[in-house]
């Protein structure tokens, strides 16, 4: 049996798109997979009362600068020079993560994916403007209108809510969390960890 | 020239034992000293505007518990077994940090960190109960009235300010955090980091 990872995901986060880049080549030697389950960040947070760490430590002296000075790095470690942070955050990512259902739905989550986090996180693109949206996942080779369109659908918006909630029902509280079964890792410096935890698995 | 780490250290940090546990044995291949500068957590919190993981989530479905579960993993993989969570949490520590300066200037400050850890943290004792104190560090080979009446010392109280406010400048926020020259590294989960950073340095 092929081994998974569980990744609880949305656009919306930095550390999403620095694990992402991470985690494959770190699981290479397993052979196991990653399974993207799209959800909605700020529907996580509402459903835990939790807030970002750059909401919940904007007024502690010092926390935020060296939070930026760790993801530097965390960059530097992996090579990840083409990460741009987005001077639009924080994003909405209603419609990204609606449409990420659709494109599951066609069998094109890997690509999709792939490609709103370089808009997000490399092309600093206002991807919570409908029509940087659809243009910016036309360039990428989908039919952005469409997309949008479809993420109207009264069961991909259900969908998105179930996904999100049953994240929080497994113990999320943000954005990257990882399960290796039924054990939960949170964060881009878990990522060791969760190799461990396949490799024992 | 000897390599040095610089820790800036409360007793009433759970990570602070931890990782005074497990850095020395990281260490021991670089030949590294570690250099242990007693301040106030709840000086650096008023300071910074930070306060405890503890307080901070409380609220936060799911997060304290996620905490707990870090916390042992981290003391399953270094085999702290001797470990206990302070029932009486958050313990005032401004007698056993002035008490520390004490010991200090005495030549003592290893001895009586290692002792101190060892009743904050694995006898559960109610260390801001100056009885309490006075019997335990009398226990283990200190003069326990003395360190006592000895913190009180004007000078001893200045010492402690400034070394607080000294870390706070350094750009603390809380405890455990670490530098290695003018590199800093927060919380127990960066030890394999400073150690990286004493190899480069």
């Amino acid at each position: 049996m092929t081994k998974s990872v569980d990744f609880i995901f949305d656009f919306g986060s930095p550390n999403a798109y620095l694990s992402y880049h991470v985690l494959p080549r770190l699981l290479e030697r397993q052979g196991a997979t990653i399974n993207i389950i799209p959800c909605l960040l700020g529907g996580i947070f509402k459903a835990t009362g939790n807030q970002s760490p750059v909401a919940a430590f904007a007024n502690v002296k010092g926390k935020l600068e060296y939070s930026r000075l760790e993801m530097q790095r965390f960059i530097k470690r992996h090579g990840l020079s083409a990460f741009k942070f987005n001077p639009n955050f924080p994003v909405n990512t209603l419609l990204m993560m609606r449409a990420a259902l659709v494109a599951e739905e066609d069998g094109r989550l890997a690509g999709y994916v792939s490609a709103g986090l370089k808009h997000m996180w490399e092309d600093e693109l206002k991807m919570d403007d409908p029509e940087v949206f659809v243009s910016a996942m036309n360039e990428a080779g989908f039919d952005g209108a469409s997309l949008r369109e479809r993420a109207n659908d009264p069961s991909i918006k259900q969908r998105l809510i179930d996904n999100t909630n049953a994240a929080v029902e497994r113990g999320a509280f943000g954005v990257p969390t990882f399960y290796v079964g039924d054990e939960m890792f949170f964060g881009k410096d878990r990522l060791q960890e969760v190799v461990e935890a396949v490799a024992g698995a």
